[in-house]
């Protein structure tokens, strides 16, 4: 155990040092880990270096510990081959989005790579693939920060071939850099992320191209709605072509229902425009109204389920909504006073209009805790709006 | 012109005191213009008229000037013909979200109305429909505030029966509201929010409703991409029945589009799936990929259109973001910091990891405060992430 307490025994090799890269090295060097860094790039790798994320490595020096490959997706798996094989001690991991077409390529890779392939069960042993659920919109070593990974889950994907010794030394790198470490199989994480990142990034894409040619005037009644629903659409479109390549099967699926989905709810807007004339759509159309019902009401589900804060459902907290006047030192004041009541704050949303002298700051809290936080804070003499 | 400065002549009557109603008679009575309610229950008028939104009308009093239809979708047409017929004098607008099918419905039924159709002409130049790009995740009288228009966008789409008189008034009340008139063609304006909201909260939807069934570790993999694409997900499947019934043909029109985009995207994946054994997959399906690059490199196009906060670019506030201990106390004494440091706080957004004992608060400032505010943090021991 190094003095700062990490679990993780240098030294560590990062290959590649983009944004996940250089974050990753950044949060070990912080914890006192011995941290190599390498790149395809010497000026990417020099740069890295100078931003404090470790050191060129030396020749001739002892060989690493552990290797975490942090290479673009469609180079991981040879990249990760090629380090299992140059460091015969090492433990591999790699920071992929796509986990089975990694894998797959990988047996065929090390396969092929002796005369009989002997070597592949041996390697494969030492390697367990991972993928730590973090990013930002920025990229490259100046984006990086030690704290990429904080709180984050940092799914781990070890094979049937993976030893142990391995899963553990991937599962102390994610504790070390403050993610929340999760095991799932490589066929499983793919289609977790199709769901919940690939296809949400396509629908993003869909939505967001309608709108290049779209009438100035039509763009500028945008709203809050719009800029959630496209903001990820900003993505890096080299980034995702691999991604998506990658993943390709998974997320086919995925859209494949969801096209079902777009096809039934755009034959019952059709039935309702033919009927437009009619004054009483309602009643000529009854099926084509549940049709489009039961869509929304379907997303009101499925967003029912996506966690918020500590994993629980967005709706399990009681909001408390508070008038705060628009001046610096108010907000602190309502958020020590909420303090001082013994309440924890477990979300906070400040909505804000502009030009006006008020703010309204939605407190989330657990259930029982709204009672005696509105009766503490109008006994302070705070302004609660429900 | 009222003591206040309000531009809008009143006694106003407000007809329907939901969110819309209530709170665009909030915004009059804050500027002591004269309001009157009224309400198909006779509780939720009760309800506004407690909550300071203004008076039921007394009988046999003068007759308001402007009247403001604030009713579900589906029957503004008629209470709108309604009011016209009612007081014979004054300017009546509505606050629908669609308005080519109200006013199609409101010639009809004025039509109609006479015996020869004789009072159509003057009733429709007392109209100008009119549409508040403004809302609530919450409805209801209770939820209204005065300052839901503050900058938002107001739709006027005056008819070219429209009398300079009505459009004048109408645009007085946008005015007064702090909203920002804009003037469109009924249909224009539909074919616009179809673009920018309601085909986005038919892709929200679409995302969303295929979490319904995903397994539970599925979803806790969820991050801020997908919150961000399925947060209007909550949205009410009664009232978007009702917009989406109302402007069927334009949010059918973009969908097709949506739906092309996405056969493109999904046959060029399948085409990939099937080629993903082959260890290049880039060079047996190059077409693929680029279908897939062009979609991502689209929706960037299009998302570059979105205006942000205050209508300007979504990056004009810096974002400082820093990590706060997730104990009671510990944001408010950040707060108090950033208070303390002579810094306004724009925007506060509090995120938060399952399982995590920190949170990241990205707080939103001046640009010119970002470095001095960053300093004096940093000063005090806070760690910043960017």
């Amino acid at each position: 155990m190094s003095p700062l307490g990490a679990r993780t025994a240098g030294p560590v090799h990062v290959v590649g040092t983009g944004l996940l890269g250089a974050s990753a090295a950044l949060a070990l060097r912080a914890r006192g880990v011995d941290v190599t860094l390498a790149d395809p790039s010497p000026t990417a790798a020099a740069l890295a270096r100078d931003l404090g994320a470790g050191r060129l490595r030396a020749r001739d020096e002892a060989p690493p510990a552990l290797v975490v490959v942090a290479a673009p997706p469609d180079v991981t798996a040879s990249v990760v081959a090629e380090q299992l094989q140059t460091w015969p001690e090492a433990v591999v991991t790699d920071v992929a989005s796509v986990k089975l077409t990694v894998l797959t390529e990988l047996r065929r890779l090390l396969a092929a790579g002796g005369a009989d392939g002997g070597g592949a069960p041996e390697a494969l042993a030492r390697y367990v693939g991972s993928h730590p659920m973090a990013g930002r919109e920025r990229s490259g070593a100046v984006a990086a920060r030690g704290t990429l990974f904080a709180g984050r889950p940092w799914v781990l994907c070890p094979t049937p071939s993976s030893s142990p010794r391995a899963l553990a030394a991937v599962r102390a790198l994610a504790d070390d850099l403050g993610a929340a470490p999760v095991v799932m199989e490589a066929g499983a994480h793919d289609e977790a992320v199709a769901l919940v990142s690939h296809v949400p990034q396509v629908a993003a894409s869909l939505v967001a191209a309608r709108l290049r040619r779209a009438p100035e005037p039509a763009v500028e009644l945008a709203g809050q709605g719009l800029r959630d629903v496209t903001r990820i659409a900003e993505s890096d479109p080299a980034l995702w072509v691999q991604i998506l390549g990658a993943n390709a099967g998974p997320v086919a699926a995925v859209l494949r229902d969801l096209r079902d989905d777009l096809d039934g709810v755009l034959a019952a807007l059709e039935q309702l425009d033919r009927v437009e004339d009619a004054h009483d759509a309602a009643a000529t159309s009854p099926g084509a109204l549940a049709a489009v019902a039961q869509l929304i009401a379907d997303g009101g589900a499925g967003r029912a389920r996506v966690p918020g804060k500590h994993g629980s459902a967005p709706t399990s907290y009681a909001v408390v909504t508070v008038l705060v006047p628009d001046a610096p030192g108010e907000l602190a004041r309502l958020l020590h006073d909420v303090g001082a009541a013994g309440v924890n704050l477990e979300d906070l949303r400040l909505e804000h209009s502009p030009e006006q002298p008020v703010g309204l700051a939605e407190v989330s809290v657990l259930p029982a805790a709204r009672t005696p936080l509105e009766a503490a804070l109008r006994d302070l003499g705070w302004a609660l709006v429900d």
